[in-house]
């Protein structure tokens, strides 16, 4: 294990946090949110101390592997999370560490699950802090680090941590040189963020409010700024936001092929396809049954179909209604929307569509076997044959988020909520949605429930954005072995 | 696919289905229930004539391969159900034919959900077969008659039959011939069924309650005859029973290493002894929970625990209390118990021990492949490495496992009923335990749920206990064209 390694990416990676961190400091000066602004230098202060000392450790062997790599992601995301969580607490605007502690790591998990019942009188600078660590996450903190910084130092290093940041089974290639898809990558993510907050400022919505609305947008988070979440904003906002929504959930290669007018790629994308169909189904399904909950009228119903469709497909967590009172049907598919989650490569949670896709063209194969067990039948996706090993990884992946759901589930109920609360308050931290039912559902929040149950799912919530290895990692014993 | 060896197993199920047809119906005749007596006489009419047409066909082709073992299995099942549900109905015991084919299939399958509020009115035959399915369908149907039959005709027969009826992801051959393996399992299947029979007897229960008991708890089914289930009955019956419910559910050929008297390779056995940990370390969990129900009186709790415990792991579903009442992490751990289930190559259901410690093996060599990238690590079970196929078959049955869960709990909330209730009334059909909690707890029935529900739950009970596979196949075109 190259500890030094380590430790210099956790100095780089506290460097850009702190930098984060300084937009939000502004904004509080300007404003004369003193308290939170002295809570921003506080942390910028802290994180630089210790970003330094971590980088002035001289480094002989630059050599890292995939084991390293998921070491830096998971530590980056606790210390980012730890440190992240000082401008909430020191400005008292969430005053316990540990609701600070799971208010940052919801919003840097993107899962958009909130402690704090009143938002509305949060200081402007830390509601910004608040969305923007979605927008930071979204696409992965240390990714963002590789398509910034000049150099990556040593061998393998992009690669590896890139596959351990990012969401889905497999990491896309869009260009021969990783650093260069990096950058793609987070031009795409900056473009579209940008596109929303134009159309959303079109919309009449003020300044502040659209670039954060666009933040948790991009990041598929969900924070809201204002009590009900989306629900009082107009018609035509919560269309684009809905829109967007999608649009975050899908596969970013995707957009890169249709800058590369590929269009053939685009119609043919397995996942695409079937993340659609999805979305399109629910939607129709869903407004169809709440018809009545609107007086009949088809198109509001469709609308607000819409909005909480994408919103859980894309793990955001936004809504524009209670869907609590909606038929248990409409229920049923929002919770199953929320297990299916977006698509690989896009800045949404959940168990993801090509690893349902995957699974499913592995069993029809298997399936294939036991009828004619002579042939030789090998699953396909996109044209390609599955790797086996990728076929494995989402077997083991299911089997893994299985056993954390349930143990999960199992230590949530020790504080006595009802089954339901805690099946979808887990669903909704592992798949980084945000609200679930019950006592964690859209009109309530996660701020009543006991200290160890909010543990429980600040891990779920990182455990879900790093699908579950990094950190599965970190806690075995023989990683850290001076041996291996 | 040889569609005539199809039929004639099939005659030779519905032959051995009516034989079984002949105690109740002597039953009714003794004593004088002459209106279920009809019923058994018509239903075994019935059978037999279908059961001479389907084996007067002429075949000259024996052979099948593992696809017609399967087909075999569904289609008998499905079968003995039909046939078996006609004295239900011709009986007007339970007036609905849906729900007499309910109780049937819940019967075989050794499910134990129930559709009758009152069971204590029921005609003592009527009962009496009701408890037999279970036990007919603990050990199997097919499985009975390779045990009885002297000829199976046709290369290959046993094997695919047994594999695609028997619980667990393998099937361990005791003798060099599988008949004989079959005659052996079929043995120690009597065996302890009579050892409860004298336990309870000797606890004083009465001789017709005490055999309809150990038919239920020998096929880890749990149809009560008392509407309390087990409730009234004296601590020592209850311990019997639990007792029993936890031999019933451990791998028959642990007896058969006992009666070897290979007791290291009892003792070694990884299946049982994490088996007998979670059964250990859930009863005297939820003990210390629910003690204050029990006037805090520790040994009480113990009981009624061990009762619970054993009855949810095995998939039995019989109870003693009415759970619903406990602390939500006791309910919790009863829940999970639901789904891990017991050993293989017993008669109990659920996913099964062994299907999660050989993941659990998968998964740790896959880690170790992370870590140690050019290690070569083979996961073993019981000193043997384990087989890539069984692996992947596992993997393969967790997904269809749980998409056929979600899928059941969607269309169950059609009905409209509670989450809660959906969700556990799912895991107990396909996982063949009997009660959930809510709408469908220890102390309600399922006779309130819609037609639509009941079928979707006849359906979960079936694939649960045969273990998805051949029902799977017999839904597919593919398996009945010709050319394959």
């Amino acid at each position: 294990m190259n500890v030094k390694m380590i430790g210099k990416y956790l100095g780089r990676i506290l460097t850009l946090n702190s930098l984060c961190m300084v937009p939000p400091l502004f904004i509080g000066l300007f404003l004369g949110e003193f308290e939170s602004f002295w809570s921003f230098l506080v942390a910028i202060g802290a994180q630089m101390l210790v970003a330094i000392l971590l980088m002035l450790v001289p480094i002989k062997d630059k050599t890292i592997y995939a084991k390293e790599g998921m070491v830096i992601v998971a530590l980056s995301w606790i210390f980012i999370s730890l440190f992240g969580a000082l401008p909430f607490y020191f400005s008292r605007s969430i005053p316990s560490f540990v609701d600070a502690l799971f208010e940052t790591v919801s919003g840097f998990t993107t899962t958009g699950a909130s402690v704090v019942a009143n938002v509305e009188i949060l200081p402007k600078s830390i509601l910004f802090w608040r969305s923007f660590t979605h927008w930071l996450g979204g696409m992965g903190v240390l990714v963002l680090i590789l398509a910034i910084a000049p150099s990556h130092g040593g061998s393998g290093m992009p690669l590896h941590i890139l596959r351990a940041e990012s969401p889905g089974p497999v990491v896309g290639k869009l260009a021969p040189k990783l650093s260069l898809t990096v950058r793609i990558l987070y031009t795409i993510y900056v473009v579209l963020t940008l596109m929303q907050l134009v159309f959303l400022l079109c919309g009449g919505m003020p300044f502040f409010d659209a670039l954060l609305t666009s933040f948790g947008t991009a990041g598929t988070g969900g924070f809201g700024i204002k009590n009900d979440s989306m629900a009082s904003y107009s018609p035509y906002i919560q269309t684009v936001t809905a829109s967007f929504m999608v649009l975050f959930a899908i596969n970013f290669s995707i957009y890169f092929l249709v800058l590369m007018k590929d269009w053939r790629g685009v119609l043919k994308n397995t996942e695409l396809r079937v993340f659609l169909f999805i979305v399109a189904a629910s939607t129709f399904g869903i407004a169809f049954m709440v018809q009545d909950d609107f007086g009949g009228q088809f198109p509001t119903a469709l609308r607000h179909a819409f909005f909480q469709v994408s919103s859980m497909i894309s793990s955001s967590g936004f809504a524009t209604v209670n869907y609590e009172f909606w038929p248990e049907l409409a229920k049923s598919i929002i919770v199953m929307l929320m297990f299916i989650g977006a698509c690989a490569g896009s800045t949404g949670g959940g168990f993801k569509v090509s690893r349902i896709v995957i699974l499913w063209k592995s069993i029809k194969a298997d399936i294939k076997k036991i009828l004619h067990p002579r042939s030789v039948t090998v699953p396909t996706m996109d044209g390609k044959a599955l790797e086996k090993t990728v076929v494995e990884r989402c077997f083991t992946f299911l089997f893994i988020y299985v056993a954390i759901f349930a143990v999960s589930v199992l230590l949530l109920s020790i504080e006595g909520l009802d089954f339901t609360s805690n099946f979808t308050a887990v669903s909704a931290c592992l798949n980084n949605i945000g609200p679930g039912f019950g006592e964690v559902g859209p009109a309530s929040n996660f701020g009543g429930l006991a200290v160890f149950s909010k543990v429980v799912l600040i891990f779920d919530m990182l455990l879900g954005r790093l699908e579950i290895f990094p950190l599965l990692l970190i806690l075995l014993p023989s990683t850290w072995r001076k041996a291996s």
